[in-house]
């Protein structure tokens, strides 16, 4: 088993750069279309990014020339948000045809920082387990990952520059993991879950993919408003903790070695890197992260599941079955579980700056039939702190591994700084 | 300025009792619902509580005597949660004839629990100052206050045995107070805010309106599905912080008098009662309130605001205008003040159980340009605390002056025992 560097997709779009060029007058929002138009027409067919897609009022936006940061760069929003010019289905057919009065919080947010609105990219049900139609740009014979998987797929397949998605177990991570490209899971509430469908109060998180970290953290700055971008800079060394979980028997051989590869590298590169155990009270909240979603989807979802129930998948059906029998007391030492994990990682986080961890047990798995297993994720879901899917190495097939940086809660840019040094590391540690 | 006891509503329903008959047999729900038509029928034309209404749904409801601990009683809820089956305005023209695909899932936990949605009550436009049609069934030529205006005055008006309203500054202690009747504002997140139209995330809460605390009590209980009923119980003595506050000249006599007039009963009844200044760092947070609330609101209404300022009324267009210069910085500031306070506040009440202090700065103001003033609410929003409005105390003219319990994050049923405790103190000491 060996480690390569994950090849760049040559159709790849790098949003920073792109918004660059036309800020210079050297592009224009139109000509980026027409790319991403190159992309659709050469790949959609196979892939299956979108749910809906609507390129003549693209143009027509981009022919407007939108002022703001994102200056008409083409975004793909998960069909998890709220569109009132899109269907939005939220991949269930109990919602087919739906189409919302209002926009998505996130949604206006996009359009006031000049985003273009080019579609919307498929979503398992509800976010949940039931994949979509979607395949991985890397090897369509594999899943994208879930629940965002369009948005990964459209991002890594050159559609489109940067995609929102949403995460409540790991479903930003995990998916731009198996299609390599960053994802980005901020810190709780830094982009507006309102407007979105929800499946988790406390657990959902809306996040977002782009090309490399640094494009990432260009559409989190604009799109939130903030100073999180990282491009120009010369990322800090950083004191990388090392962690394995208890669930480190579960990652594949090719992941296993990802991870000591990113490690090494980091060291390499100046970062100070130990190994950090996972301490009881993380490993208990790891164990409460189902509970307290599961008996917040029994509420969430509670119309759809007393009046279509026999609409839902089997498996989120089942769920929602066990989950009316969770009751408020164990909800509650789950949420206070959680709460004790938080204080705990936040000591921890004095020792090192950030956690590398991996990003998901391996590669995609092959086949369409699941969307991959959210066990690196959920803990950091639950915690709330910004996570990274740093891209850049691949197992002998050539499908990506990734590895994530975790960072302290409402620090992101510092935990987007680390990703981005990381990323630079791995690229040297495999030129 | 004499304070005298609220002269009982001779409509008031109170839905405990109503539902302990209907279990008992005694009584049917057709029979409550009878009771329901008659008050709006005498009073709806000039009360104007309701923005919706389906007598002839609910009757046929009602006929199939609904199982669950509501036992098929009417609830109003206000018309800024969604229904799939009733029209949904959030009190904006923008809106005018919305039909949503889904009910809110607070809706759907009340038809779980046998409750009958009888109609949607008034909000004022999108739960902020705008008034509604509401008038206040003490005195018509007063505001029932807001934003929760018509839930607070069906209640009041025995319309309704239970109402459902929301608080993001005072929007459910302040009606209750104004109204007469029982408010409950639980903890964050114990009733779930999904589907209900955002105006803060941070600070959106559901709350229940009923004729006593004893009543709002069991409502909560059998809608969340919690041990949160308080009814047969003797209630402890509890430790009482009489809180003033930095505003306590903005009360008004009246209002003055009737918090001692309280806290003496108290005193009386057994309770260690003693004055608690209000910490510097929660004055802090108080200021914080509105930076919160104003920020989240420009994301939170950006669709409505980008494509419909027009339509949006004077004072909240200008709070938004207002708003989309604040910088994250200085909202970032503003949690980490309200994140102190938590604190702080959390080491205040290992002192004392719960803290007293008043609903609002006085009874309803006359008129209806206004629904009142929050300054005395919106601490306890930003806190997430429990608050429990308790009525039995009058001025001069008969109007209602509220005082309200405020409890620990969490422990709800705690803060409604000392509530009830309250109320019960008031009936002895005013007998």
């Amino acid at each position: 088993m060996n480690i390569h560097a994950l090849r760049t997709s040559e159709r790849a779009l790098h949003a920073l750069e792109l918004a660059g060029r036309i800020e210079a007058g050297a592009l224009t929002a139109a000509a980026v279309l027409a790319r991403c138009e190159q992309a659709i027409a050469a790949r959609e067919a196979e892939i299956g990014a979108f749910a809906a897609l609507d390129l003549p009022r693209a143009k027509k936006s981009a022919a407007a020339s939108p002022a703001g940061p994102l200056r008409g760069l083409p975004v793909g929003v998960k069909d998890i948000f709220d569109t009132a010019d899109f269907p939005t289905e939220y991949g269930s057919s109990i919602y087919a045809g739906h189409r919302p009065r209002t926009d998505a919080a996130l949604v206006s947010q996009i359009r006031r920082a000049g985003g273009l609105l080019l579609g919307k990219t498929v979503t398992t049900e509800f976010a949940h387990m039931a994949p979509g139609k979607t395949r991985n740009p890397r090897n369509p014979q594999h899943t994208p990952g879930g629940s965002s998987s369009g948005s990964a797929a459209a991002v890594a397949a050159g559609m489109v520059p940067i995609a929102i998605g949403s995460q409540t177990g790991g479903s930003v991570i995990r998916p731009a993991a198996f299609c390599g490209v960053a994802g980005f899971k901020p810190s709780y509430q830094l982009l507006p879950t309102v407007g979105m469908k929800c499946f988790s109060w406390q657990l959902d998180t809306a996040g977002l993919f782009a090309a490399s970290v640094s494009d990432v953290a260009f559409a989190a700055a604009a799109i939130a408003d903030r100073d999180l971008r990282v491009d120009g800079m010369t990322p800090a060394q950083p004191r990388i903790g090392v962690m394995r979980m208890h669930i480190w028997s579960e990652a594949s051989e090719a992941m296993q070695a990802a991870l000591e590869a990113a490690a090494r590298a980091a060291a390499a590169a100046g970062a100070r890197v130990e190994d950090v155990p996972l301490p009881p009270a993380l490993e208990d909240a790891w164990r409460a992260h189902p509970l307290i979603q599961d008996y917040e989807a029994y509420r969430a979802l509670a119309f759809e599941y007393d009046h279509h129930r026999d609409r839902i998948a089997p498996t989120l059906r089942k769920l929602l079955d066990n989950a009316a029998k969770i009751t408020a007391e164990r909800y509650d030492e789950a949420r206070r579980t959680a709460r004790r994990a938080r204080q705990l990682l936040s000591d921890l986080l004095d020792e090192v700056d950030v956690i590398l961890t991996p990003s998901a047990p391996g590669a995609a798995p092959r086949g369409l039939q699941t969307t991959g297993n959210p066990i690196f994720n959920r803990l950091w879901t639950l915690m709330g702190t910004p996570c990274v899917n740093v891209p850049g190495l691949a197992d002998d097939a050539g499908l990506p591994l990734g590895v994530q940086i975790v960072g302290r809660f409402g620090r992101d840019k510092s935990a987007l700084e680390a990703a981005l040094f990381l990323e630079r590391a791995i690229e040297r540690a495999h030129a």
